[in-house]
């Protein structure tokens, strides 16, 4: 396993959806780096029993976590708890790119 | 609990030794903020049934994992799995700022 990475040489966006893009998986957790290009989204979902950390690293994401909304830009950051319905869009114009830590590891 | 926070923010330096600043805390992980001013190290050690994931925001890192040694800088992140030895020091002259994410939670 690699144990060393540049996070920017796997980001990867995609013309049709929002791209997720592993940085290291464990059995416990992964790391990832969301990219959307303007108007993606990850839709609002709810994981039980693992909780998400949202970094952002490029660009501006409105983040819904529970019942609040917010606009977040470069070292701004986000938790998604366990159970609480979360999402993010890229209102855009610029690309939009996220470190994102879950853990545990969701099992599907 | 507050779901959305501004990294530098909470990231303080100590000149006694390098300082982790509390980002979000679970049940299930921490995110912190280490800073380390030059010279400053978090010394080699093991923590057996946690992952913990470094990623430099600022400065360069010398990373020890198992038998490996990297210099990271900006963009770069690195996994310590369970089990294996890790640490990190800041060789100077800048600061060094990493966002880390453990999980799960050491129990101590």
């Amino acid at each position: 396993m690699e144990v060393f990475k540049r996070v920017s040489e796997v980001a990867r966006f995609s013309s049709e959806k929002m791209k997720k893009n592993g940085v290291f998986e464990t059995e416990r957790l992964f790391c990832d780096v969301y990219c959307f290009e303007a108007g993606q989204a990850q839709n609002v979902h709810t994981h039980e029993g693992s909780d998400k950390v949202y970094f952002v690293l490029e660009g501006r994401g409105r983040f819904r976590i529970g019942g609040e909304q917010r606009d977040l830009g470069k070292d701004e950051a986000a938790l998604a708890p366990s159970g609480e319905p979360h999402g993010v869009e890229n209102p855009g114009p610029e690309q939009l790119k996220l470190l994102v830590v879950m853990a545990p590891r969701p099992g599907h």
